[in-house]
């Protein structure tokens, strides 16, 4: 079985090889990628082209059909507000999150869009709590400090 | 002087008018329209189509930057989540809001995303209070009901 939240990361380093970044993002449909993005802002100009947008659009295309019901994601890094929003609006069933954003996120590091009473939003998510997705991060972040000095 | 919510209705009627949920978006900056758009959601067969999103795209595209300092948004309907952390992202300067959404506002009416201490979102809105605003949103949905009967 592939392991979708490698392919994932795949994405993210794409992403790092960029200079964008580095988070990825891949949906998954009875076992079948039916998107994948990763995070392109700098490259687009574009302060919405994140992973998970991006990879919404490319599903959604794929299906001719803006509702996911029944899709997977799996992502890097835990979505920030705009992302975790748009998650939660595609009707996607479930969201696997490689790493905590604690900045940003929106799965319950700092705020919840995806299981909150007040937005009537409950979405099945699991924390994957992976290293790997931590590292690409860290790796990315130091290199971009050496630059800047 | 152009009222530019005048310009945010006309985009939220041409939503309408093509069976959409009625919100228009309008993005200026140095008195100059950047961006403009209505909800595409069905049209487009993409969940993130909301007016302010296309609008953000827009005005980036017209800019060449993620960047919008500086600039301001009218929007007909207070943002969701997801468009609310958008804009907070994109950088825009000032947010006109025509009327509040109590289902789904990120602003203030459910949650807040724009002023918050938590993602250190301090953006600052306007709240215009416009009936017009809401009898486009009142006409879409009665005469919705009337279809689905």
């Amino acid at each position: 079985m592939i392991d979708f939240l490698e392919v994932a990361k795949e994405e993210a380093i794409s992403a790092m090889n960029k200079g964008e970044i580095p988070v990825g993002a891949v949906i998954v449909k009875n076992g079948v990628i039916i998107g994948k993005a990763h995070n392109l802002k700098e490259t687009l100009k574009d302060s919405t082209a994140h992973a998970e947008i991006l990879a919404i659009k490319e599903a959604s295309n794929f299906l001719g059909d803006w509702r996911l019901n029944g899709a997977e994601m799996y992502v890097t890094l835990e979505p920030c507000p705009m992302c975790a929003s748009a998650i939660v609006q595609s009707r996607i069933s479930k969201l696997y999150i490689g790493t905590f954003n604690k900045d940003m996120g929106a799965c319950g590091s700092v705020i919840n869009i995806t299981n909150n009473k007040w937005l009537n939003s409950s979405l099945e998510v699991k924390w994957l709590y992976d290293e790997g997705c931590s590292e690409i991060l860290t790796t990315f972040f130091k290199n971009r400090r050496i630059d800047i000095i």
